[in-house]
C-alpha cells in the first residue's frame, strides 16, 4: 500500500495538476471466448490517443481474487489499504448525504422493505418505491425518539435511507439486520462484541418505534439496517500527499468517500461526463488533485447490458477533450473495480489502467485502451493503492529517497 | 524484500559463479511518446543476444513511484529493503574511501565551496576544483582538532571530502549544513534529535576551526556538510547468501556500500568496463559472487545527454565478450534505477533486468534488451530486493522450502 509516512517525507510542492477519472466497474468481459470486452468493444479514439502516448498496465483493487465492494474499492485508489482501513456503510451512505459521523457515534444503511402479515419479508427493496414515496417515510423516522440517545435519520435515495445514533457508551460491532433474502422476518439487531450489547439494544427499540411509525405503507411498512460503523479516522488525503484535492461525483456513496478522506466535495448541476468536466474546468484553479467519478458504467454492467456499458464509455470518451484542454500533467484512467455485464456484478479481476503524463512517462507500445492492451502495458499488474504514489512521481510532487 | 532468514535457511554450497552488472541509471524514456529509450536506440548485439538466450522482466527499485538515491536503489538489488535499511551518504562516502565507520562515531559528507565576503555561498562546489587541487586542503582538515573527540578528514573526489567524529556520547541525527542554493551562508550543524545535541556542538566546533584553515583559498574558502550518519549495522552479504562476493567499481560510493555491506572490494587500473572485466577475470576463481559497477550511463544521463548514455552503454556491450568468456552460471543486468536524458535526473520508472543462465533459465520471447522488451519479459514486473533469489536459484544455490 502506499507508505503514508513515506509520502509525507517526500511529498513536494508543484504547480501540476492531476486528475483521476474513475469509471466505475470499467474492467469487463467478453462474452464468448476471445471477444472483446465492454471497453475493447467501445469505439473511444481519445482513450486510444491518450493510450498511445501514455503508459498502460493492470491494478488488483484489493488482493487477487477478492471482489471489492465501492467503498473499499476507491480507499486502494486513494492509496489506503481496504484491508486496513475498513469503512462502514453506514458511515460511506451517512456522509454521501452530509452527515456526519464522529467516533463514538453509530451510523447505519436502512432500507425499506415489505412484510406480510406475519412479518416475514416479500420484497427487500419495498418495491423500489421512488424517492418521492420515500421522502416522507423517512420523515416519519425522523421523529422516532428513543430515551438517552439523540438518532438522526435522512433519506439516501429510492428505498435507501441512513439512521445515526449519538449517545453515551455506542459500540458500533452490530450485525446486519437485513437477512439478505425473502420469506424470513428481518433480524434484531445482536452485538456482536460485547461493548456494543448497549448500542445493539438502544438500535432494537428504535427500529420498533419506527416500524410503528411506517406499518400502515402498503410496501414500505418494514425496515432492515446494515453496516453498522463508526468514523474509521483516516488519515487526511491532502494532507498524507500535499494536494489540495476536490471530489467530483454524482452519486451519494463517492461522494462522502471523498468527504471522509478530507476531499473538497464540488457541487455542480448535471450529472453527465460534460456537465462534470465543465466542474472540473470551473474549478481548475483552485485545487491540485481531482477524483472525478462516473457511476453509470457499473450500473449497465451490473444491469448485464453490456451495450450499454460500452455506450457509457463511449460518452465519456467523447467528453474527454474538454478535460484534457485544461492540461493536467497527469490523467489517470482507470476503474475502481471490474463489472462485467456478463456476471452482473462486481467481480474481482484486474481493472485497466491508463496513465497519460507527457512529461515524464515512459510509453509503451501498447495503443488501445483495453483489458488485453493493458495486461501488456509498461505499468504491469499492480496493487491500486500504487497508484497514488505513480501519479505523484509523474507529476514531478515526490523527492528522491536517500541520496 | 529478500528474507534474510529464509536464505540462511535454504542457501547451499554450489561451484557456480554470479555476476551481477549493474549500469547505474540504466532506465530511460523516450525523448518524445513511442520512441526508443537510451537502452533501445544503442546499438547492443551482445545484450540482445543474451537477451534471446535469457529473460527479462522489470524491477521496481523501492516501492513504484519512488524515485531512488543510488545508496537505497543498490541496497534493493543487493536484497536489503531500503525502507527497512537506510544508510546516511557521509557513512556512504567515507567506507568508500576506506574509512571504517562503527556505532557510535558519525561520520558526514563534505563540500568545499565558495563564500563571498559577507560569508554568503557563490559556489556550492568551489568552482568543481580539481583533486590535485583539494587535496592539500583536506590535509589541513586533517589537522584540525576539537577537544574531547578525535576526527578524520579525507579527501574522496574533486571537491569532496569526508570526516568522521569519534568520541563518548556522540548521535547522527544532524541537519545538513548546505542550504541547497547560493546566496546564503552556509547553516549550522543541527540536531534534530535531542542525543545528536553534543554532536552538532562539536561539528560547528570542527567547522569553525577547518574554515580558518582554508580561509585563504581563492575558490575553496568555505564547506558544507551532509548526511551525519553512523554505522547501520547491516546483515553482512556473504554470510547471509552464503556467498564470497566481491565488489568492482570505479566510484568511491559504490565500493563503500559494497563493503558496508562485507563484499570484498577489488583494487584494479582502469575505469573502463574492459578494465572491470579484466579485474573480474583475475580474481574469477576467488569468490562466487561478483558485484560489478558501471558508472558513466547514471552521468550521462544526469547530463542530459541521450546520446552520450546510449553510447556508455555500447561500449559495455562491446567488451561483453570478456566477461561471458569466463563462463558464468549466472548472469544478471540491470540498472539500480533510472537516470532518463530526458529528465536529467534519477526517476521511478521500472528497471530493465536481463537474466541469463543457460543452464536453468525459462527463455521468453523477447529478443532485445530494451524497456518495451523487459515490460513484456517472462520474469514480469518484481521488487529490485526479489533480484538475489532469483539469481541463487538459477545458480543452483537454494535448496528446496519443505518437504
Amino acid at each position: 500500500m502506499a507508505d503514508f509516512n513515506l509520502m509525507r517525507e517526500l511529498r513536494r510542492e508543484a504547480q501540476t495538476k492531476i486528475v483521476l477519472l474513475v469509471i466505475d466497474g470499467l474492467g469487463g468481459l467478453p462474452l464468448s471466448p476471445g471477444g472483446p470486452t465492454e471497453l475493447e468493444a467501445a469505439r473511444t479514439p481519445n482513450l486510444d490517443r491518450l493510450a498511445a502516448e501514455g503508459t498502460l498496465g493492470q491494478t488488483i483493487p484489493i488482493r487477487p481474487g477478492i471482489t471489492p465492494g465501492s467503498g473499499p474499492a476507491h480507499l486502494g485508489l486513494f492509496g489506503y489499504d481496504p484491508l486496513t482501513y475498513v469503512v462502514g456503510r453506514g458511515v460511506l451512505e451517512g456522509a454521501g448525504i452530509g452527515i456526519v459521523v464522529r467516533r463514538g457515534e453509530v451510523a447505519a444503511r436502512g432500507n425499506f422493505c415489505t412484510v406480510d402479515s406475519e412479518g416475514k419479508i416479500t420484497d427487500r427493496r419495498a418495491g423500489r418505491i421512488s424517492s418521492s414515496e420515500a421522502i416522507p417515510l423517512v420523515e416519519r423516522l425522523a421523529k422516532v425518539k428513543v430515551p438517552g440517545v439523540e438518532t438522526e435519520a435522512r433519506h439516501v435515495q429510492e428505498y435507501r435511507f441512513a439512521v445515526v445514533m449519538r449517545g453515551p457508551g455506542l459500540e458500533p460491532d452490530i450485525a446486519d439486520t437485513d437477512p439478505q433474502r425473502t420469506g424470513v422476518m428481518p433480524l434484531a439487531a445482536r452485538a456482536t462484541k460485547p461493548g456494543s450489547q448497549k448500542a445493539a439494544e438502544l438500535f432494537n427499540t428504535w427500529i420498533a418505534e419506527a416500524r410503528k411509525a411506517i406499518a400502515d405503507h402498503p410496501k414500505a411498512n418494514a425496515l432492515t439496517l446494515r453496516g453498522f460503523s463508526t468514523d474509521p479516522g483516516l488519515p487526511a488525503f491532502p494532507e498524507v500527499y500535499g494536494l489540495r484535492s476536490a471530489c467530483i461525483a454524482v452519486y451519494p456513496m463517492y461522494k462522502g468517500l471523498a468527504e471522509l478522506v478530507g476531499m473538497s466535495v464540488l457541487k455542480f448541476e448535471g450529472d453527465k461526463p460534460e456537465d462534470e468536466f465543465a466542474a472540473l474546468a470551473k474549478a481548475w484553479s483552485d485545487f491540485d488533485f481531482f477524483f472525478i467519478h462516473i457511476k453509470k458504467t457499473d450500473s449497465r454492467g451490473e444491469d448485464g447490458d453490456f451495450a450499454a456499458k460500452s455506450a457509457v464509455i463511449e460518452g465519456v470518451d467523447a467528453a474527454l477533450p474538454k478535460l484534457l484542454a485544461l492540461g493536467p500533467a497527469v490523467l489517470a484512467i482507470t476503474g475502481d473495480h471490474s463489472t462485467p455485464a456478463k456476471l452482473k456484478t462486481h467481480s474481482w479481476h484486474p481493472v485497466p489502467f491508463l496513465l497519460w503524463a507527457p512529461a515524464a512517462v515512459r510509453t509503451d507500445d501498447q495503443k488501445q485502451f483495453g483489458e488485453t492492451a493493458c495486461a501488456h502495458g509498461g505499468l504491469g499488474t499492480f496493487l491500486a493503492t500504487d497508484a497514488m504514489p505513480l501519479m505523484l512521481a509523474h507529476a514531478q510532487r515526490l523527492e528522491k529517497f536517500g541520496a
